[in-house]
Formats: C-alpha cells, structure tokens, sequence
C-alpha cells in the first residue's frame, strides 16, 4: 500500500529528524521551514522541498505542524498564508508542538469557526530529543477525537517507538496536558544534571567517574545520562537542546500552574535559573550549559582531589535523590490535579525523558497511595530524606556552591515536617501541595 | 567623669566607624586590626593605635570585639595570642560581631572553661549601616548577665540611638538570635530592592521616578531606600556593604533554619542568589550591584519608555508588596519558633535595617493574631495577594526578566491557598510556616 503525502512544516532539531524519518519509511513528505538552509538541508536528505506554507499544504490530506511554539503555530495554521486554507477536506492535522493545553483548544474552537471543521485535528506533542525523533522511536502524547485519532494512527506510530503511542483520554489538550507535567521532571532534571555535576566538580570529584556511579544509582535521570556527555565535553555551540528550548516549556508550566494557582517550587526554581543563565548569553546553547552557573571552568578538568571520594560522592547521589523525590511529588501533584491519567502518567514518564529512577518506584508509591494502597513498611520517612538532603545542602554551603534546587526541595520538606508529617513516609511531602 | 579606656578590634567599615565614634564621644579608644593600614587610619582619625592583639587588651577594662565573623571572634578570643588570656580581671567584653546564636553560647561556656570566668561577657550583634555606626547611632540588641549589662551599657548606649539600645531577655544567644531574625528581612530585602529596580528597568521606567515613587509608597522597604542611590550610581567599588556581608548573615539564617528544620524559603532563594553572584565575582562590590542579576546595563540610562507609566509603576509595587508580606510572615514564624519577644521584635526590626511598610502594618497582625487579636475587617486575603502577585511574575516572564523572590513568593502563596486559606486575611501566610 502506498504511503500518503504528508505536508510538514518546522524543520528544527526535533523537526528535521521527524520528518526524515518519514521519508526513510517511504512516505513522500513535502517540507517547508521559514530558514531556507533548513529546506534545502531537507532536499539534501532526501525530501520534498517546498517553497512555501502554501506548497506545503496544497493536496496533502496529512500534515505535521512541528515548529516551535503557540504564537508560530497560529501564524502557521491561521496567518495570511495559514495551511488551514489550503489543506483538502477532511485532512488530518498534527500538532506536534508543545503549546499549552488551552491553546490546543482554542485551535480547535478556530478551526470550527472559520468553517473547517471537517479538519481531524490531533493535539500531539512529542518526547526524547533529536536523536530518537531521526530514528522513528519517539514518545508521543496523543489527544483528539476517535475519528482523528484514527486517521491519524499510523502516521504518529512511524513516529513513536511501538510502545510510546500514548492515545491520552479526554480530548484536544489532553496530549498537551500530560506533555506539560512530563515536563515537569524534564525542566527539573535538566537544572538538577548540573546541579549535581557542578558540586561534584567543587567537592572534588573525577566528573565521569560520578557520572557512572550516578548512572547506576538510584539517583539516576534520564537528562543526567543524556546531558552528561555533551556537558562533560562541551559540546553545546550550538547545543542538541538548546536552553530557549526547555525555558519555552518551563514558562508553559509556570503559566499554566498560575492559572490553576497550583505551586510548582522546583520547577519554577528552574524556570528562573534559565531566565537567569539567558541573561548571561547562554539562550542558544547546549542546556548542558547550565554547569556553568554552578562551577565556573571546565569539570572535565576537575582531577579527584576529595580526602573521601566515597562520602563526597554520596553528597551528590543524596542531592539528587532529594531532588528527585520532591520533583516527583510536585509533577505527580500537579497531575492528580488536571485529572490527567495517573497510570498513563506514570507508564508515559517512566520509558520517557522526565524518567528517574525515584520517580519510578516512588512516584508510584504517591500514585498507589493516593488509590488507596500503603507505602511499603520501613521506607524512608521525610525527617530521613530531610536528614540526608539537609547534609549535602551545608556541605554546598561551606564550599559556597549555589545549589538552587536542593535548597528548594529541602524548604519543601521542612514545609511538610512543620505540617506534622516528619514521621510519615517520604512520599507524604506530596501533601504539601494539597489534597485533589 | 572620666571615661574608660577601650580596647577595639575590627576596624573595617562598621568597626571603624563605632571606634571612631567612641573616640569622639572622649574615650581613649586602643583600635587593632590585622590590617595596618586601617590601624594608621584609625590614628589619623584620633584613635590610638594598638599593634598587636595583646597591646588592644592588656589593661583594658572594657573591650569591643567588631571582626567579621564567627572563626575570626574564636581567634581574636582564644588564639595564640588571644585576647582572652590579656584582659584584666572582671573586663567587660563586648562581641558585636553578627555570629550565630550557639557559638555566642560556646564563647560564655568556653569562658568558663578556660577559667575566665570573671569575664562580663555581653552577646550584643549591631545593625544600620557604616554611617549609624560612625553617628553612634546604631541599632544594638544585647543580651548577657544582668551583671554585664549593668556594666556595659553605658558603652552599648553610647554606640546606639537613644531609642535603640534593646536589652533582650533570654542570656547570651538571645542578643544574636535578635539580630538573626532581623536578618531574615535584611536579605530578602537586600535582594527585593535589586528584584524592584531590575524590574522597572526591564518595563521601561525611569530608575529614580520609580525610586521615589516607591519610598512614598506601602511597599517601601529600609533596604531599597538606603541602597537605590549606590545602585542608580553604580557606587559599588568597594561597596558600602559588600556581598559578602550579607552572604555570609543569610548563612548564618539558613544554617540555623536547618538546624531547626525550620523552611525559610525567601531566605534561601535570596542566599541562592547571592552565592550565583559570588562565583561571577561579586563578592567585594557593593550588595547593591544585585541589580545586575536582572538588568544587564546601568538601570540609570533606562529612559522611560512604558507605553503606560503608572500601570507599570504598579506592578513593581506590587511585586515588592507581594514579596515583603511573605517576608515577613517568615521572619515572624522563625522568630516565633525561636522564642523570641516578638513584641520587641517587631519595635525593633520597624527602627532598624530590616524595616518595611508591609513589616510594620501586616507583621504587627501576624504578631497580633498569634496572641488573639482578629485581623483588620475587610483586609486583603491570600486570594487577593496571590491575584496582584501573579500579574506581575507573567509579566517578568513575558520580558524575561527573572523574578527570584516574587516566584518564591508566589508560590508560598499557593501553598497557602492548597491548604484552604485562600478567603482567609493575607496574614494567614504565615501559617504555612506551621503552628508555634
């Protein structure tokens, strides 16, 4: 069966990958970008160029918006040259941008005002970088209509990895939804890498040799491993994620959370660190680039100099355990909040790029016990996760290494031993954030 | 009558300016200091110079120790050539160094210990700034022995205002902690008046309109009235006040907060702050250059250019109104918990450094409400201060702009409102903090 034409707009990082996959899988893919060097980079790798918004969307009964954010979207689909227009009846539309929910709705309610309706519109939002966008292996968030999602099945499983089509109960914005708490963890994460390799290098330890240890720690993260080599080597002019990149969804969080008056401390801690490092000039850089707000040459060049290697790593496992655990009472808070699937939530995370080890077992454990089910007997209780977290924050301290999200997470955990939940699980620092 | 001869160390900024003042004040005042140089200019200035620890003590019945920190007063006390072992029997020694609360209680006991005794030791940490402290005008919170403070207080009265010499009840420690939770409000302000002005920078209002306009205002705060001329000036090489100062007071807060396991949110992410200007190179300018973490050029060459000048105006009001409510419901439950007398507390921090309009009104309620008092009727509620706050943290996010303190705020905010305080008065914040 031959493969239809697909219209494709936004060829980026993310972008370029996606839509070279599809011609590898043999789908003819017309592709248009705003930057020509992109499109004829397309031509280059094997695709359709087209001249224009126009172009690309003229007869394909499929189309992929991937550009990079809302207001580029609404100029793409409904701006003087908009591909709403011009795309035939009834064709299939995927936003795979990562907009905020309630932009994908008004998507929607445009689409049935201006008289195209008939349009299958998906709200889709993708995960896990450049590289798994170029090998067809992505995690995709899928939210629409059954008959959209229908039409659109094939085309966003040659995108995903067989198992990361997430079809997300509950509409247009669904997809958008559970993109923005995976986000979350990613934001989080991606601050926390640094967080942990810049006072790794100030307490005197070999970078990757940590980054191994980290690696098959239960302090490990999916952006620790990813990020760690082009933090270690540098290599992030210009960066495989840029910073712009990670701020973008980091402020769609912060905004939505205002909106819903929900707190976010770590992630928002973040956010402003970001703001902070673009201040600096560090926007179109590698987002590894964040050591650089914690320690200020190069860790590759930091040899191991701690008295004792052993303690001074478990400082850095402890930090990110910390860490790790309060982003995971934030993202899983904040998700039982918009009623998004929390099983979903949680399968989705897991095998995607806000995963970590504490938000697999753990965050599962806020999850279970939010159904009904206990804690496991002689886990860790706050005052513990406290205790340990509290160490490695006055160690920084002394050695006068900012350390922006273990102060944040603690602050957290204090919140919740004031509120009489010292002795209780570890997880229960979820209650901080409210009940429902 | 004639007055007693001193004996002084520290004569930097503050120490150089109470030596002084005690020099014009008639007393015969031995000045050292591990500079020379600052001893020669001590001299030029009228003081007599001492060149060794030994000489400043030896004789000397009364003895003011002004260094800048906790290792530093262990040295001058009980090093090598501590002083400790050179001042004559029952000296009034006076440690005016801001230090924590349990290591002004390890000098009594290590006092002891050493067969000193006899020494009348007084706990009695300074605030207002290098030129109160060359007027005798200072702000003083002394605690000791009944003893000691019937002996030293002529001296202590003489260094401070009229009005602003506090004997504070509770023994040694108690003169520290006094000063400690006046801190907490010192550094979030420190930060708050940088936050403000980068912010108007970033909206396009002019630096000194805006300046006036919040001193007039409900969100003045003593920090940004004393340091917006050296911000506005860029008069911070060598700074009135360096970074380092303030650093190393917010460390004192954060140390004790986790010794307490008490959340000091605002605190940290100020303290944060300042250790990402310290790794930059900030540390010897002027605490003022803050500003600079928001707004990369001189706020002064901002010209205004908001298309609405007063709705602007306003949401820098309304950020350090936001901020300084938070501020104060920290400092107010950290006092609190610590057992501070916070009736004097609050006469105290209103007169001194740490001051705010918001301190004075709603941190008067927080104190009020605890001992049974009901809030103003038709006073602003959580809800409300949550609806001014968040305008303006979109805004800065819309610009960029970080918003450290007005995030932070923020989300103390929300945390509030999870817990079901949203109708209640603004005040109520304060209960996030936990009860007693």
């Amino acid at each position: 069966m031959s493969k239809p034409t697909i219209g494709f707009v936004g060829l980026g990082a993310m972008g370029f990958g996606m839509a070279t996959h599809l011609v590898h899988e043999g789908y003819p893919v017309h592709g248009f970008d705003v930057f020509p060097a992109s499109v004829e980079r397309f031509q280059e790798a094997g695709g359709i160029p087209a001249l224009s918004l126009r172009e690309s969307a003229e007869g394909k009964s499929f189309y992929v918006c991937m550009v990079a954010s809302a207001p580029q979207v609404q100029s793409v689909l409904f701006g003087d040259e908009g591909i709403v227009q011009y795309l035939p009846q009834n064709a299939t539309l995927l936003l795979c941008s990562t907009v905020p929910a309630s932009y994908a709705q008004s998507v929607a309610a445009e689409l049935q005002s201006c008289g195209r309706g008939d349009i299958l519109f998906i709200d889709s939002p993708v995960s896990g970088g450049a590289k798994r966008a170029a090998d067809g292996t992505l995690s995709i968030m899928a939210g629409g209509s059954d008959e959209a999602l229908e039409s659109g099945r094939d085309l966003l499983q040659t995108m995903s990895a067989p198992s990361k089509l997430y079809l997300v109960p509950g509409g247009i914005g669904a997809g958008s939804n559970m993109k923005m708490v995976h986000q979350v963890l990613a934001a989080i994460h991606i601050l926390g890498a640094s967080e942990a390799m810049g006072l790794a290098a100030q307490l005197g330890l070999d970078a990757r040799q940590t980054a191994d240890k980290i690696i098959s720690s239960d302090a490990w993260t999916w952006m620790h491993e990813n990020r760690f080599p082009r933090m270690v080597e540098e290599d992030w002019n210009p960066g495989a994620s840029a910073l712009t990149i990670i701020l973008k969804d980091a402020g769609i969080i912060t905004s939505s959370a205002r909106q819903h008056r929900f707190p976010t401390p770590l992630c928002t801690t973040a956010e402003q660190i970001y703001l902070s490092a673009l201040l600096q000039g560090y926007g179109p850089k590698d987002d590894s680039a964040m050591v650089r707000q914690y320690f200020t040459t190069p860790i590759a060049s930091v040899t191991a100099s701690a008295e004792d290697q052993s303690t001074a790593l478990q400082l850095v496992l402890d930090l990110m355990q910390g860490v790790n655990l309060v982003a995971a009472a934030e993202a899983v808070a904040f998700a039982r909040y918009l009623k998004v699937d929390l099983a979903q939530f949680h399968e989705l995370v897991s095998a995607a790029a806000g995963a970590s080890r504490v938000f697999i077992t753990k965050g599962l454990e806020m999850i279970k016990g939010h159904i009904g089910e206990e804690a496991p007997a002689g886990s860790q209780t706050v005052d513990e996760a406290i205790a340990k977290l509290e160490a490695v924050v006055q160690q920084a301290r002394d050695l006068h290494c900012p350390l922006h999200l273990g102060n944040a997470a603690l602050n957290v955990l204090f919140t919740a031993r004031r509120a009489g939940l010292g002795a209780e699980g570890a997880t229960s620092v979820i209650k901080v954030f409210g009940t429902e």
